[in-house]
């Protein structure tokens, strides 16, 4: 039983470690988790009553096409329906896209550092990556069309950065968008635009008409609060759509996905206030880190990536003791975590623990 | 933007007609669908008590390894921890099989008909499938012995057979898994083996410990009656199981999905009984067949393949209108569809439906 030689020693994901697994293993009563840019918020009310209205037809099918959900968010992006895919949350989208384009050999070019999830598919699919490194954080998109030949198939923009949070700008982005040669597949990953605030920001489902070969990911794991139940989105033209349509399973999202998404989508309160607090948060770390003189990547989703001075995973260890869960292991940021936006409760606890550890580190604990 | 060239002309998997569409379309207030083999008894009364007790925690991204329902069914089937591997509905693995081990080129051996979602992966990925003509509505193990070669990667045996119910014996599988040479991964579909009672059928569990290349894959979907949840699941050898996580998305199970299965698991009672209820649906179904003087496969899952003598898609159509949704359009048996064995109520009204078409027929109206 011999495998495609390109997966055998694939890294395996890493996702933020669990609450209860910390709990046990730590024997902690409280851990707060800001590892997985989950909302700390929940979801909107309107979803008990969504899922509950679902629960006499666990038995049957999803409808396969998401038909309603599609329909609204149809409307809700002035787009039409077929051209919107859903899928197993956003990457599943992803591994989509590259199961259905890339042929052994394609390239495709990235940020270093971005999601993972990108390269992992690219490297299933035996594409080679050309990997951009960040300027200051931000893709450097001038960097990266350096890098489009021949073999392009796919360039990969996470907008904003996973996991650095900064954006790129609607100008340097459509710059970029009028120079990638018509044969190149445009991913734009936009898994946290919901939380963007800046003016600069683009909302990228705009730029459909004028690019086709744009594609648009969306998700509802992140500010709608839904990413138990894995539902994401990719949109662009029908043509696109329906290849990357041939190669997905009929039925991969859930009823209940389906039916939380779609009332999560017609309660804009809850989203705005999310946004709303979001900001708040950002404003307030980001204080703090001034005020604990530590830089930071200008933070436009709902997570800040901050240079600590020591060993990240030093950092993720001590944090963990004290109960408090974040991300570190980001390869060109060895000195830097990734941490989520709690709620004010939740960020003033994760300021306190990491003064504490800066603290032990200065005095030499 | 080229796409994988033998992606673009697959044929697009067409599901069950929804009973909400059905209704809309022919005006009718009552259908019954008995077309993609659902439970029609729903499922276990515990599941929702185990999906309400989820409903706080939406916003959090599931366990990605399903670590309670994996000890759950570790425990279940006598199997370690790191046998098991997890998808969005068994299809999932299907796809991720082939992903994880089809390089192009491949050869893949399955009979014909079987589930197509086998050689739509296999297309996908580039292989060349060879299909052997069933005998009699039964897996032809020998001629599909004969068809393995250096190139064949993979062999896929479903078992019960979809569409034809059909099953092959615990000794002409262990004949057949006798022969198969060790580089070719058997792929086992049980998805229907909770439903079996006749006795010459094998677990195909307990055969893993013997043949390292066989995978066995079952599903929450049918006698547990969580289609609507999309959880199903593969069991092999550590290091077969090992190759194809490589190439799953992290989190590709919902967190209700995972609750429910878990809840399901523990309710032998339900499954028992549906078990139970699906053998007299099968009894009765047969009986009115025997009298109509149509021949069919024997039966057994939950689902019935049934000679109606007559163009199936005319049959098919036909039963529409009497709000009755059959599955037809299996390209080796144009005059057989393909019933889901419903509740007693609903078995009589479709025999009532048939009896009507077939009448109508014969008085040539």
């Amino acid at each position: 039983m011999q495998p495609k030689p390109n997966i055998v020693d694939l890294p395996v994901y890493q996702p933020g470690k669990p609450i209860e697994e910390v709990k046990r293993e730590l024997g902690l009563t409280e851990v707060i988790k800001l590892a997985s840019n989950e909302n700390p918020f929940g979801c909107s009310p309107r979803v008990r009553q969504a899922i509950e209205a679902e629960l006499f037809q666990i038995s049957l099918y999803p409808d396969g096409s998401a038909a309603e959900l599609r329909e609204a968010l149809a409307a809700y992006h002035g787009v039409d329906r077929d051209q919107l895919i859903f899928g197993c949350g956003s990457d599943e989208i992803i591994a989509l896209i590259t199961r259905a384009f890339i042929v052994r050999g394609d390239e495709t070019v990235m940020a270093d550092q971005t999601f993972s999830v990108y390269k992992t598919n690219a490297d299933i699919e035996g594409a080679v990556s050309i990997e951009v490194p960040l300027k200051d954080g931000a893709h450097d998109l001038e960097g990266m069309l350096d890098k489009i030949g021949d073999k392009t198939k796919i360039v990969w923009v996470c907008n904003p950065n996973n996991p650095t949070g900064t954006i790129v700008s609607n100008d340097a982005l459509i710059s970029f968008l009028d120079r990638v040669p018509g044969h190149v597949l445009v991913v734009l990953d936009e898994a946290y635009a919901e939380y963007v605030t800046d003016p600069s920001y683009t909302n990228g489902v705009k730029l459909l008409p004028k690019y086709p070969n744009l594609i648009v990911l969306r998700t509802f794991s992140k500010i709608y609060g839904l990413a138990s139940l894995r539902i994401g989105y990719g949109i662009g033209q029908p043509n696109v759509v329906k290849l990357i349509n041939q190669v997905r399973e009929p039925f991969n999202t859930s009823r209940i996905g389906q039916a939380a998404a779609l009332a999560s989508l017609g309660d804009d309160s809850f989203v705005a206030e999310c946004r709303s607090r979001n900001s708040e948060g950002i404003q307030y770390l980001t204080g703090q880190f001034e005020r604990l003189n530590l830089s930071h990547f200008p933070a436009h989703g709902n997570f800040i990536m901050v240079d600590v001075k020591m060993p990240a995973t030093e950092m993720f260890q001590s944090l963990l003791k004290l109960g408090i869960i974040v991300r570190a292991g980001f390869g060109k940021y060895p000195e830097h975590i990734r941490v989520t936006v709690g709620s004010s409760e939740q960020n003033a606890k994760f300021i306190a623990a990491l003064e504490r550890v800066l603290s032990a580190q200065k005095a030499g604990v």
